[in-house]
């Protein structure tokens, strides 16, 4: 699938999936290297919230199983890919309209067949979803 | 929040929450009770699955927070309201463009704070994703 | 490894495995098979408690590790075993000293690499634990 | 529950919970602060052990268990105290009589009801168990 790059707005020199048509409907949702840092990002947009008007869980863990992969994507490029195959997380705090909605996480494994990754979502700047999750490598035949 | 029925098509008679912004976004998702069971559904959209073609993890698990409150709903209404605190999920299984995905589920417990939930979603019967979730009870003042 | 027959007591009958070590540490834990079921088993000593008085939590986690490889263990027989590679749980409910424990579970799905399992521990017939573990497979060289 | 302190050998200085016999049965694991940070380790005896040599998962989880606790202690001490709803951990490596076992976290959001915290197990220096629990406050009347 290939990536593109946001041409303008807050989110410009970042990556993107439009070929993800998901990723698309739920976010969309940001990727970029920073000194060799993975960082995924979206704002809050009316689309994302609850009927409470905070972002809905739904919205962050779709965003959390984007970030696995901007995680973990040195293990699995350039020649493989991967599925999740488990995944966990906790909600910490809300996040409301406006907010930029921020992941960070860590490879903790990189296995044959598996990849461990953990990683926390902020909201400007204060932690809002703790995750972790588990993918398995797909070989290309 | 209101629900509202929808009124033909597959779903006709089944509820939904037009208020819940990101629900209509990833979704929509339906609820409806038979014979005393919560059961939660939707067919598989272009919009919902990944770059592979297969049913994106964030929409599986969107579907399942939704169901989670389906399928506690009997232990929140009418007059109180819940937020997931915690959820995990393992997937089991793929699932494709005009799948009939279903959720269904039981409560394990309803304490006075805390209500746990465990479910699995099936993609045309056959199991795709299981799940569980900690709903914490939000007192309304 | 060879499991053992347990000859008189409540567990008469049952099989348990005296080659692991921590299975006799934190247990003894109990398996049979009725009508095709797996159960588990084992009834609350005060060396499983926490300064409370109730089951400590990493007891039942123990005992529900145990119970996952129970559970799949026609999926395991005869020439293969696994490892835990994920595992989540929900604490229900305390469990004291005398209560009778058991687990109950089933495979979710038994792939080629990975086998998902899902289970509950009660006690005296009450749900206290809620749990789902993920093995992989290995092979035998 | 009083905490005593270890007098002598590799863990002297350390405090750990005779008062908690299963810490006892699956441990003993000990407990130190060392500038503001929690500390919990162990050293991997035979007892230790699952059929393969390897640190049983069982016994990891009890650590972890305990661990929590640990890292949100200044969160839960001088009045009350807290147990586990819900927990969730990722196994990474492996580990064998020996090992020196240690782990370290952080609490993620300490609540008026839940405190959620991470941590990872090390052995020897190197990831082993990634985990993370929530934990509920539980009032003293």
């Amino acid at each position: 699938m290939t990536a593109h790059i946001v041409e303008k707005g807050e989110f410009a020199g970042w990556r993107y999936w439009p070929g993800d048509p998901f990723e698309q409907t739920a976010g969309p949702f940001f990727f970029k290297q920073e000194d060799g840092l993975a960082l995924c990002a979206f704002r809050v947009e009316r689309k994302h919230v609850n009927g409470m008007g905070s972002v809905h869980g739904g919205c962050l863990m779709s965003f959390a199983d984007f970030a696995l992969f901007g995680i973990a994507h040195e293990h699995l490029a350039p020649s493989g890919y991967g599925v999740t195959v488990a995944f966990t997380s906790e909600f910490l705090r809300g996040a409301s309209v406006g907010d930029y909605i921020e992941a960070r996480g860590e490879v903790l494994r990189a296995g044959r067949s598996l990849i461990f990754v953990r990683g926390v979502i902020t909201a400007e700047g204060e932690p809002c979803l703790n995750f972790s999750g588990t993918i398995k490598r797909v070989r290309q035949s």
